[in-house]
């Protein structure tokens, strides 16, 4: 018989206690197998408490595992060995903060990758997102490729913004260019060779290299895409940004555009993929169409996401496949869930129907205008010609500065970094570094406001690239 | 000269006019290689139009690469082949629904996979929800590994309900199981040969072989994970459901816990995979702890979701990686961005913090426990026990029935189809069929309410299992 110390004051349910008292001593080796627990009958009147107390100890103890019930014969204790692992360790959580904070915050912030959130429109986005908070609607499974609503408004407006032919059916929405490129991985099980432009976009390239695919880096020839040097090598897929390449701004040409269609349709199986990142702002003439509305083989894999042009914290992108490879992506990812939450994906669809998107690109077409036109005059009020060139400065938020001068990058990164000014070094978007490299490095737009682009350019001028 | 038919009265702005009518005559091959253009001042002023518009129209012809410009020389026609293909299709786009609507409506859906909608506050997610919504501050990027906050109240609710030890700087955020599982196949470099329970998970099982992992399978024993089998094979990684066995429903007992860590120290780069799914409901006796919360060796990644406890429609999970793994994951992941919207991620974590989840999680327990003993009750006396067994019963959101009459799995599916009853056949779990398997399918009981689960097992009687 065992005889539990039973405690009716604490609160705490009785056959918890008893529950507790027999794993321990289990786990202690008091009890052990093949030894017999009384039974509960016994054990209830030991212990003056009711049999289904008992029972529901013991059932605890078989779910667990530590006892076996065998039929009319009772309950037997199970061996256990390395008793001592076995204690749940009372190791208390920490109560810090995150391991790695900043303490030198950033005073002037020309990030490449960052996007203005002073002049989004909250209060549209607000009433839009309070009308599916309690909607119950939002809280049942969707569709694997995104909700038909949200595709059907992104291929509006891809038609109508973009000239790309597509319908709803050609359309996965995704987590961002990230989980976009690793659902293409997926569905070419990872036995593509893909070439991609280098300099180029390195994070793409670390997700496609991580999730298997192989990677061959063409250098940039004058500028853009080397169609040519895609025709020596053995990829079957390229990876380009033809619209504004990433990082140096180029179009692709019209006779570039058609002879990697050209490239494509030569054989079955090659594919474009064309990442349009920053299509929306384009400072001077009108938007150049995507490469996919050129395409009459079937051959383009249209992506783009609204991290540009709403944010990347919406982590919400879309992929066009032509029909074939549709076919494919259903059978090969159509068990994978569409990783945008449904709330996100309404709020969304009704900000592009209601016409609110399109609103807000104007706008911040001309916000950035502003800043882009502000920041290429201070510069050339504050350099002299002869030290810095700039580049890539028709589209997008950054523009490129390249530098003439005795500073070397690191320099440059060091002495920016001490003034607490952040600019990105172009030398990271190379995979192979050319022998003529001269330092030279991204500065965007769309965070800082002109006092700040003003006063940041200054001081890059004063305490960086003009210091002795 | 070019004489272009300028309009001025549709609002359409002149220099596109010009840049269209020029770039179809290029199309068209009225006007072509190696000639050029007028000089931008004498076309200007023949149209009599301003400088500055012919400016853009030339400017938009040579960024897309139709004409180049030549120094001081003026504007030359590129070579263009196959203009034919160069037109944008104006294909209209389809203004029919989505491609697959289910025409027949399910009546009473028994899918094991649904949630409750009906019972979740969503007042309170209304209320938190609007804070954020014009919050600026979740516009920005956030951490890859998910936002601290979220991560630290993961960290102290796992730690307070499933005993699981760890740090916020342990967790990794991400979108559901499946993105997950994608991100450990990059972690793992896609090399890892991966032990699972049949029957398993069958979407895990597909996401891990088409992210490029091999995958074993090894068939229960009595009911539950064979650590036994697991030592024979050449696995290094091993993928349970210690808690609440899926499907089956059986709990990993105590000494095969033991022989499973006990495996995975053995060597150095096992660890076993805990998908800890459904742990929040249990119905008989208390929580059984996290297998997480026994490893002293480092060795279990444990993973678990929101898709249960709230909806899938949310996409959320997270994955708590042991030190060693933490610092691998650093590096080869930390390019990947977290899939998860801020907003999602900043109302999740106020909705735990505020005491809400747990709350939603007691009332939850309560009512699918009132389902679960109704439909108990309701099958005990419609069914002969010697027609069915019901097992997989003490947790979870769905019970399985075992079939002992003389029709088939395709028969029963198929009046059950007929009759507008969603219900899921085991079979469809098993990566290898047994030779003794018996029909027999799962029953979910979350979304069906009282009066449906009455209905529904009466009808699933009458029209489907005794009918002759």
């Amino acid at each position: 018989m065992i005889t539990i110390p039973l405690r009716s004051d604490t609160g705490h349910p009785l056959y918890l206690q008893i529950y507790e008292y027999i794993k321990k001593e289990i786990l202690a080796g008091n009890l052990s197998h093949p030894g017999r627990l009384p039974s509960a009958r016994s054990l209830a009147a030991n212990l003056q408490v009711s049999r289904s107390t008992v029972d529901n100890a013991y059932e605890q103890l078989v779910a667990e595992g530590y006892v076996e019930a065998e039929e009319k014969r009772g309950y037997f204790i199970n061996p256990i060995t390395h008793a001592h692992r076995f204690e749940i360790s009372g190791k208390p959580l920490p109560k810090a903060g995150p391991a790695s904070q900043d303490p030198c915050r950033i005073r002037y912030d020309f990030d490449p990758d960052a996007v203005d959130t002073v002049h989004f429109p909250y209060s549209v986005w607000k009433s839009i997102g309070r009308n599916h908070l309690d909607d119950p609607e939002i809280f049942t499974s969707g569709s694997h490729f995104g909700d038909y609503g949200l595709r059907q408004a992104v291929s509006e407006y891809l038609h109508g913004s973009r000239g790309v032919n597509c319908t709803p059916d050609n359309i996965v929405v995704g987590a961002g260019l990230d989980h976009l490129l690793q659902m293409l991985c997926v569905l070419f099980q990872r036995k593509a060779v893909i070439a991609m432009e280098d300099p180029g976009y390195l994070s793409a390239r670390q997700v496609l290299v991580s999730s298997g695919c192989t990677v061959l880096n063409i250098p940039l020839s004058q500028g853009a895409f080397d169609v040519g040097a895609l025709k020596h090598c053995p990829a079957d897929i390229c990876y380009v940004t033809p619209s504004h390449q990433f990082p140096m701004g180029s179009i692709l040409t019209i006779s570039r555009r058609q002879a990697l269609l050209d490239w494509a349709v030569e054989k079955p199986g090659r594919y474009i993929i064309e990442d349009d990142h920053d299509s929306e702002f384009r400072y001077k003439g009108k938007p150049i169409p995507a490469l996919q509305s050129l395409d009459h083989g079937q051959r383009v894999i249209y992506i783009g996401t609204f991290s540009k042009a709403i944010s990347p914290s919406i982590r919400t992108g879309y992929m066009v496949l032509p029909d074939p490879l549709m076919t494919l992506y259903r059978k090969r990812c159509g068990g994978y869930a569409c990783p945008v939450s449904r709330f996100g994906q309404a709020v969304l669809t009704d900000f592009i129907r209601g016409g609110y998107f399109e609103k807000h690109l104007n706008r911040m077409r001309k916000i950035y205008k502003g800043r882009h036109d502000y920041m290429l005059e201070q510069l050339s009020s504050v350099f002299p010609d002869t030290l810095l060139d700039i580049s890539a400065d028709n589209a997008g938020l950054y523009m490129i500065l390249h530098y003439h001068g005795p500073l070397t990058d690191c320099e440059i990164q060091k002495r920016a970094a001490e003034n607490r000014i952040r600019i990105r070094s172009l030398k990271g978007y190379y995979a192979a570094l050319p022998a003529d490299y001269r330092p030279a490095f991204l500065l965007g737009f769309a965070n800082p406001d002109t006092h700040q682009i003003r006063d940041g350019v200054a001081l890059l001028a004063e305490k960086v690239l003009l210091r002795e």
